[in-house]
């Protein structure tokens, strides 16, 4: 989950790569995926279904995004915790979109090493 | 421990990398350190003293880093797991400077990506 890897004479070279906020973590690949399925279900509990992922559990790392964003991630509509859609905003989208472009690059990276090092 | 972090809009980049042979871990941070330490003091246990670690869990990390390499990195004198000095090969020497190599070409992709991004 989120690990790259690649394996150079029966090595592997590994990495991991997130963002952190004023509380925590912000945005990781779990994260990144999570808003994905908000996006695709329209609903954080079908996206948590989706993942195999609590109600409980996807309801707080969502909250956790919008706490530490500057524009929320995700809207919820009425219904709150206990139901009703979830919308990814525009502000998520783009979230979406520079965290995959970092983790990218940082595949680049991990493959250019692989190519250069040897043990 | 051997995270890399940088600061952008009240955003931090933070990532790890690693070294996995056929057994799970090989190289990372710590290991790479306790390498080091070995180096500088020519014996696991007062390197282990060193990084406020048991003297069992140096040995196990010591010996889990010979048993995936090619050739071993530290040799341990008469005395085996209950004493004895320990010296680091010339291999010792290489994975050390290897991974190094790695992580300062990790901390740059890291700060390159910083100046990138905009959340």
């Amino acid at each position: 989950m989120g690990k790259k890897k690649t394996v150079q004479n029966g090595y592997k070279f590994m990495g991991r790569i997130w963002i952190e906020g004023k509380e925590g973590t912000f945005l990781g690949y779990g994260r990144v995926t999570l808003l994905e399925r908000i996006k695709q279900c329209g609903s954080i509990s079908e996206a948590a279904k989706s993942m195999k992922m609590s109600y409980r559990h996807a309801w707080e790392l969502t909250d956790s995004m919008n706490r530490q964003s500057k524009s929320l991630l995700v809207e919820t509509a009425t219904g709150g915790k206990g139901g009703g859609g979830a919308r990814l905003t525009e502000a998520g989208e783009k979230a979406i979109a520079a965290f995959w472009k970092l983790y990218g690059n940082f595949n680049d990276f991990l493959e250019k090493m692989e190519k250069n090092l040897k043990f």
